[in-house]
Parts: structure tokens; sequence; C-alpha cells
């Protein structure tokens, strides 16, 4: 049932990111897959990950829009080329630029679903909007645009 | 020497902030204070806070500027009716949008400065620039909006 995760299949070597990293010990290991057109996280934040009491912290938020953006604009890629994710040569990607806009509080207590689209593919750069949901709700909003660093 | 930082006036019941909060303690606990007409906070990745190896994690820094940003909107509140920081009724500021420019990647080993600028005080809502500067060079420039939601 657990079927890999676009960062399941990054290299060791890129595998140490603090937000979407495997072999990070200490980070939140995100895990994103296609859902039909839509790439999905699901998150847990742990009792830490407050801002005011009973709510998620925004820089939590924008980290998880990160790195699904970031995971999401390369699995695109092998889509656009019509290749099995993981094979060589692979493509990562960081962020160029963030923009997020929180539109109510995130209840804590709950799993999180991030749900992204990818915009816009242009040659290396490839625009990712997102949203956040909280029991089915609305609470965010995000926009990334990721680089592609690598081919191999 | 350690002069009090805007987050040491933050009233209990709002200092758990993953950031910026004094009482979480797995928390990012940063500190802001006024150096001139900058806020400035001064912040040292942890080892975890790796993306790729060398390299800060975007997300830490989104979280960096988002806390630094509403802990100056909180302290531009304070300056703007002329009154000592922690004197009643208190302000606290939430992030309405977060936008980061990441210029270069921010390397690990040192301790990074983020200088911000109050761009706009409009009613309840305050607008924050920041650059991050990591040995003196900008490696990400964020806008934030914050919006107060207490004067207690």
């Amino acid at each position: 049932m657990d079927t890999p995760a676009f960062q399941d299949f990054y290299p060791d070597k890129s595998a140490h990111c603090y937000g979407c990293g495997r072999l990070n010990e200490q980070g939140l290991r995100i895990r994103t897959r296609w859902e039909g057109e839509e790439s999905v996280t699901r998150f847990r934040p742990r009792p830490e990950h407050t801002a005011l009491p009973g709510f998620v912290y925004g820089g939590l938020i924008a980290s998880l829009l990160d790195c699904h953006s970031t995971g999401t604009a390369a699995a695109a890629m092998y889509r656009q080329e019509d290749r099995v994710m993981g094979t060589e040569p692979g493509f990562r990607f960081v962020t160029a630029s963030l923009q997020v806009d929180y539109l109510r509080p995130t209840p804590m207590g709950c799993e999180l679903e991030i749900r992204g689209r990818v915009l816009e593919i242009s040659g290396r750069r490839i625009t990712v909007e997102t949203t956040v949901l909280a029991e089915g709700v609305a609470t965010a909003r995000g926009r990334v645009v990721a680089a592609q660093i690598t081919s191999s």
C-alpha cells in the first residue's frame, strides 16, 4: 500500500534536506505522490510545531509547501519526458521563490493535506501552486517557482 | 550586554511559537532587536537545518523571516505610539502573507543576520521587508504582511 514517494527517488547525496530528505533524522521527511493531476503530501505537525496555542506554525507551512513543490517539479519533469521516476538522468530542483498566503489559522491536532498543481513549465523553471487543507478546509495557498539544478 | 529582544515581551500565552516562542523548548527561539531603523535577528542554523549538503534549508529561512517580521511589526506599533515595549495594551501580529526570493544558496556554518525594515503601517497591517545575510552577502529577500490580532 505504501507506494514510493517522489522523495524516495532522490539520490543519497541530495536526500539530507531538513524538509524532505529521507536521510535527515531530525527533519520533517515529507513524502509526496501523484493523485491524478495533483501532487499530494500528508503531514501531521508535531506538538512543538505550534504558533499561538492550538494553531500550526506558519513557518512549518512554508516549509511543507517548499519541499512539496520542489518534489512536484522533479516529478513533473519526469512526466513531461514520459520517463519513469528515478531513471537517469535524474532531476532535482531548488526553490527560487516562495509565496504563501495564510487564509485562516490552521488547527493543530489533525493531518494536513497539501495539494499541488503544476502551473507552468518553462525550461528549467517550474511553477507549482499549492493548497493546504485541514480537515478539508483550505487554510493557506502557496506558489513556488522551482529551479532545476541537476539532471544527473 | 544582552538587551531584551522583542520576543521577550510577548506574554506567556503567546510565547510558544516554534519560531520565536521563548517557552518552546524545541523551537528556534529567534530574538530580534532594533539597530537604528532596522530590526536585526542573528541565528546560527543547526546541523540538521541543511538543504543540499553545505547549504541552509529554505524553509528555515522562510521561518526566520516570518517570526522576525511579526516581531518587528509588534515593535513598530509600539514605536508608532511612542510607547515602551511591553507596556499594556500589548501588540501581537500573525502572518497574513510571506514572500521569499532566494537570491543564491545560503552557506551553512556561519551565523545568519536577518535585517528588516518597516515598509508600511496601514491600520492593523504592517509590511516588513527583510534581507538575509551570510557573512555580509545577501542570500535571500523577504516581504511579510503582518496582521495585528490583539492589543492586550
